[in-house]
């Protein structure tokens, strides 16, 4: 496994990679690396031969700069995951490589008015801009987003139809903890007892798939069901519980079509995301955390 | 010369070009060609063997709906002078093949803030979107802009270094009529009178660089020169005489770097463009139009 920092090094030894007639797969992250990174490297294995792999925390997409200065970071135990699970390159650029002098934006319309969007301003635009430039450094086959992150995996699904970026995307499953809890880097800012609390999350979706099995459709009914089994981990803040459609992320009163429910609330300072697919099997509803 | 509508077609042909190691070239444009246009093609030939022109109307960057509809167009001519000018590929699009339910837009700061940035609001967001995407699209190895649209072409290519598009932009230059009119699609709608009364432009230009030849460097008296000369052509509207720095298009009030004197203004409906740019050769100034 390589580690690279410069753009042109990344270039050079991506296009020896296609030289060779290697598919090139991507897997764009901000290290802190977890088995949930680790399962969408697994994913672009099943589709290309040469996995890469970019570290880096993007200042842009923080809008909140605390969080941004206290994002978990863990190069050397990074580098080992990453090596152990197969990823041919790591692209860890810094600030100055990815950001001299700054002007360009990417945005988009609409699917980032709701969710994390609504709550985040800025975030989405700086996820798309770094997304843009990676794809263009990296120029992969495919690239492989988690669901945890869904409206940006869904969002930046549109982007890259709309800019015609040659990218297949791909969307990873979330990967859970034993007790339910969805991973992520964050995850680490919990003490033992938030952690416990914000066990509520994946209990209240769970709450809706029985609700939505036993045949209930009114978003409404549902998210008051999830809203009333979150409260009791006295979360320091509800940012959202939405049902939203899953082609365009709009919010939806009836559950009748491809859905997604999503939550993000606050344990402590550390704020937590969650989600659940609606999805449809042979007319029956299935749910997919 | 092969003329295709769809992206994918477009797409499996470069792929083949690719394949034969041959580079690729790029000029876009909206059509209605002019030697301005065959002169990119030139250029582009100089850098790469399989040339793609793109011809599409931008609708989105069109902030005057008079305007784009009655857009000069010629298609029959157009295949007719690419063809003998070398063209390999001409990528003609429809609106529906470029933005079915298009939601995103590429922006710049400041390079848009000056000069046509100022008049025609959400033009270089439509000019930046289409430019990704037909980047995307066509994955050339050289893109060519003239210097007569020189605040789209040094914008381009910042938003090619910031989003590290990887594609090599070559700035080609003005081409005049006799008269030194610069060619345009938009001449077109010039009325005989006017296309005389026009010729200010030029002529203003020209006063400048003589000014400058005799040692003149402050802004304000520069502009005041050319303005007196444009208004002798009774333009219908000046949109702006400004002089700013090559590097950002910032506002300049002393000549003393790479530099550019840039001029838009309305004879009849038609508005013109034209520009000088401002260069050093061993300590001495030279005027490039």
């Amino acid at each position: 496994m390589r580690v690279v920092s410069k753009i042109d090094e990344v270039r050079s030894i991506i296009e020896d990679a296609k030289k060779n007639n290697l598919l090139i797969g991507f897997v764009p992250t901000m290290g802190f690396l977890h088995k949930g990174h680790l399962s969408l490297v697994a994913e672009s294995k099943k589709h290309t031969q040469f996995q890469v792999m970019s570290i880096f925390v993007n200042k842009i997409q923080f809008n909140n700069m605390n969080d941004y200065n206290t994002y978990p970071r863990d190069l050397e135990n990074d580098f080992d995951l990453a090596e152990k699970n197969g990823v041919d390159l790591i692209f860890l650029p810094d600030d100055d490589e990815m950001y001299g002098n700054h002007l360009t934006t990417v945005h988009l319309d609409r699917l980032t008015d709701n969710l994390c969007g609504a709550c985040r301003p800025g975030h989405f635009d700086g996820v798309f801009t770094v997304v843009s430039k990676l794809f263009n450094i990296i120029q992969p086959h495919v690239a492989v987003f988690g669901q945890k992150d869904i409206q940006q995996a869904v969002s930046i699904q549109k982007m890259v139809y709309d800019l015609n970026f040659p990218v297949k995307i791909i969307m990873g499953p979330i990967i859970r903890e034993d007790s339910g809890l969805a991973m992520s880097s964050r995850n680490k800012h919990l003490s033992r007892e938030k952690r416990e609390d914000a066990l509520v999350i994946y209990k209240g979706l769970k709450r809706a798939e029985q609700l939505l099995l036993n045949g209930e459709r009114d978003s409404k009914i549902i998210i008051n069901e999830i809203e009333k089994i979150i409260l009791k981990g006295r979360p320091d803040k509800i940012d959202y519980i939405s049902a939203v459609r899953f082609s365009d992320l709009s919010f939806l009163d009836t559950i009748g079509e491809k859905a997604v429910i999503a939550v993000a609330a606050f344990f402590g300072d550390t704020r937590l995301i969650d989600n659940m697919v609606i999805e449809y099997e042979r007319g029956r509803i299935k749910c997919v955390f």
